[in-house]
């Protein structure tokens, strides 16, 4: 039972200034922020030039990695005019306008197509993708173009075919929570619109400001909320896909046209047949282009707390992790750690502060619950539990809205400090919780002075750790000592190569590490029925030989 | 903020007492129990043949349906000596060890299998399969035949391949929580397994007494706990598989093989490639044979409160449903719903009272969470609430084990109340919550007293809604009253016409009025690759046209 440190109407206001921890933080983080030049500030907008406007030109995919065009046919001035009709007006082939979504939001891949579409319907979706079939013209489907993996830009001259017009949003059923929208919904907008309604996006993620939703599906993005609201092959109900072309007649024979397969079901609970959708979700484009998403949305927490605390180690990090799981039971909703480094980079390129004393490893917690006093009871026991056992040296809380920001900000920017760091190799790694670290302390040892930065940070909650090297520029034999140390490292732990970020382009050779041969052959197959020749997002998700 | 009745140390137990509703309804349902002989009594398990071994022979399926046998080969001498070198002494060809393997639980199906295996490991599997294969001899997959479509049972004379001798528990992760163990284990024997290690089963459903995980995988089983764990897409982490072969040759030649397709990790987030489990997730073992599960388990709430109420309308439960979300929240666990109908039943065939007055309506609550105090007072303020409204016009708690367990009885026996009431037709419908019960009432006056009992029940808060019609005996001008209205009933609100049971044989055909053709041909695609002589689980799943 927790034990009521202050009882009455009034008590979560008493308890706040009865905790000794809770006054001592609140007054350190309030000083702190407020010295804090742009803690808290708009979130720099993933895909946005901003960050990088000034940064030197991105080497050109073809230039740096060994890949092979394969024999697309090469966009004519037919095909621009024919292009023209199914989208009038929306066929882009201004080189600048083409510049930004040529590469990646790393600047570290960059294609050379010379057109870009942006379709409004999920017809217009098909009457493309059928007419690039016909003519053996390949495609590059693009949402915010925030991947990490370089999954979302060409690699040669493939078409970009962009939702950011399909942002319409279809329905929402304000009792269910089941939101129907396009796929180039930007999910922090969508995360507006339902919170309007009471309801919460079950995904959130650092890029929110530009990702789109079909980009999210399509990459089945996990995210800051996952440990609470679980994967999108739960929340997500339906989906709208153009494929292209799953025709079978009497003797299966594949047709050649872009099928809109229409599973935009609002449904809980539908066990009619295979479930196509999930063929959809993670698959990165390569087997069909999402272009309508039915999502379910949980019911807006009324108190949400954060608490960001200062451990002395690593076995710190994770007993602690224990214990919020105990304490706080149903209410946790993000369990997020970064080490040391990571701060020193939010402080050095970002000039934010830690809202904590200086410590080896830092916990992000958040709980989300349906009563204020209740969840604040919890959260009580647990920090004095956690304090009061050395797990945790220093913390501070916050209970609204803005501090809240502040806090989640010094996890959320870590990709952006980093990104102003240098060359970033960036490794999205599942783990045994037990090892995770293990793997930073020993490639810091491995790499000495080579790197930059050896930094870890992640989703502890979900075993997710991301694992980031810097250096002042791109070097192969740095990437020589990465890889496939760290692969082979995490093949060891049976752990995943991509927990959450994909395959893309850059991962593509890696799924060996993480999945058996067996598989590998049957997601070739199923590439090979959905997508025979091969148009759809090539280069990518697959290794390179069949 | 919830308004606290009372305060101190010893407020939950004071607040049993001062809570008016409280106090009345224990007092009402100890009294109840005490005269309901069998209520809370161990479980009648599906599959036993307790509760029909005096029922009369059910009708052999080929006689019943029009369905004709597909051009399979017929097992011979040398294929049983075959069969034995692979599993020895684990080939049953005794008529009577088959009867029961050949029936459904429900009796309204029945095979003429002449052969049962039971392989103890996924080796085994693989060798039968591959036999099979190469000899074109149909298999029918058997966990516990609990399910309600036909779908665990042969249909012809197809060999029936049983799980039940693979049920070890292969390991349990006690800090992630992961249990990894074989396709055959009894789902209600892995929850005492799991619970002793301070862990919960993520599904919970009437048949856990002997359905096997594999089988509850095989048909995506949904059940009482969805509404708060979610559906298996989410919770199953990995699967073991054994395909009948995915092997592609340079000219994607398919090879005729048993293929172990080893895909259980443990890990709760991998994004490494299509996420092949989910093509055999509710595949009804139509495209593979599960061989093992890897499943995460959420912690044990350490409180768990079941509440259950009589609502005068149906209007008043939907209100009754809102209420819940809204002072429930995180710790809302499940909410069933029954009508007047079905206690009619469970009180006429198993001799339960119900241990709340006369209601048209009633609804079981249940919360689980980590602090009892908590609940309760999150409790109290709801059921104040939905009394004080006239929502609920009678109710009853339960806290302990013993009376949790009388109270899920009434709702969780009603299938085997409904078996006992003669012939029964049953619907298992995705709906939109608002229409859900005016489809009963629609039913009710369509039939008139053609109908024995029209009844509704199922889970409310997942929109899933058990329509069931009983007659004394099968009557095919019955079933034409009944279909196809009540699929076109369901397809008008764009509803499914299975939610969790799956399709089996009796639904198979049916598919139509919830995917549309082009998921339908993509589904045939789908078998067509992963099963090209269609010998797993035929006549199952997809509509018997090609």
């Amino acid at each position: 039972m927790v034990p009521l440190l202050v009882r009455g109407p009034a008590w979560l206001f008493q308890w706040r200034a009865a905790c000794t921890l809770g006054a001592f933080v609140q007054q350190r983080t309030w000083a702190g922020v407020s010295r804090i030049p742009g803690l808290g500030g708009p979130l720099v907008q993933r895909g946005s030039s901003s960050a990088s406007s000034q940064a030197p030109e991105v080497v050109l995919t073809r230039e740096r990695y060994p890949v092979r065009r394969l024999p697309f046919a090469q966009v004519s001035e037919d095909d621009l005019a024919a292009l023209e009709r199914i989208v009038p007006g929306r066929v882009i082939t201004d080189p600048e306008e083409l510049e930004a979504p040529n590469v990646d939001w790393l600047r570290t891949v960059r294609g050379s197509s010379k057109v870009l579409l942006r379709p409004r319907t999920s017809q217009e979706v098909a009457h493309i993708l059928r007419y690039c079939h016909e003519r053996n013209l390949a495609v590059s489907p693009q949402g915010g173009n925030t991947g990490m993996v370089g999954g979302s830009v060409p690699v040669f001259d493939e078409i970009i075919l962009s939702t950011t017009l399909m942002n319409q949003v279809m329905s929402f059923h304000d009792v269910s929570g089941v939101l129907v929208c396009q796929a180039g919904c930007i999910l922090e907008e969508l995360g507006r619109y339902v919170e309007e309604r009471g309801f919460l996006m079950p995904l959130d993620l650092g890029a929110k400001g530009s990702c789109h939703i079909g980009g999210n599906v399509a990459t089945n993005a996990g995210g800051l909320r996952f440990l609470r609201y679980g994967s999108l092959r739960g929340t997500v109900l339906g989906l709208e896909v153009v494929s292209r072309g799953h025709h079978c007649g009497p003797a299966s024979q594949v047709l050649a046209d872009g099928t809109i397969l229409n599973c935009l079901t609002s449904l809980r609970k539908d066990n009619t047949g295979y479930d196509l959708k999930q063929l959809f979700i993670g698959s990165e484009g390569t087997l069909g282009v999402i272009t309508a998403v039915s999502i379910l949305c949980p019911p807006k927490p009324s108190a949400v707390n954060v608490a960001f605390l200062g451990c002395p180690g690593f076995a710190e990090v994770l007993q602690t992790f224990s214990t919020c799981r105990q304490k706080l039971g149903e209410i946790l909703s993000a369990f997020e750690f970064m080490d040391a480094e990571c701060m020193k980079l939010v402080e050095l390129h970002l000039r934010l502060a830690s809202p904590v004393r200086e410590s080896p490893f830092y916990v992000l917690i958040e709980t989300s619950g349906s009563g204020a006093g209740h969840d604040a009871e919890k959260l009580s026991d647990f920090l004095e539990q956690v304090l009061g056992s050395g797990l945790v040296t220093d913390g501070t809380l916050a209970t609204d809205q803005r501090r809240i920001k502040m806090l989640w900000s010094l996890r959320e920017r870590i990709t952006e400090a980093l990104s102003r760091d240098g060359y970033v190799y960036k490794y999205d790694l599942s783990l045994p919780v037990e090892r995770l670290y293990d793997l930073v302390s020993d490639l810091r040892a491995r790499l000495g002075p080579r790197a930059k930065h050896v930094v870890g940070y992640g989703h502890l909650g979900d075993g997710n750790l991301h694992l980031n090297v810097t250096a002042e520029a791109f070097d192969v034999s740095l990437l020589g000592a990465l890889e496939p140390y760290v692969y082979e490292w995490t093949a060891r732990q049976r752990g995943s190569v991509s927990a959450e970020h994909g395959l893309g382009f850059k991962k593509r050779d890696v799924l060996c590490y993480s999945k058996p041969p067996e598989a590998l052959q049957l997601m070739q197959q199923l590439k090979a029925l959905l997508d025979p020749k091969g148009i759809l997002n090539p280069y990518k998700t697959l290794p390179a030989r069949a």
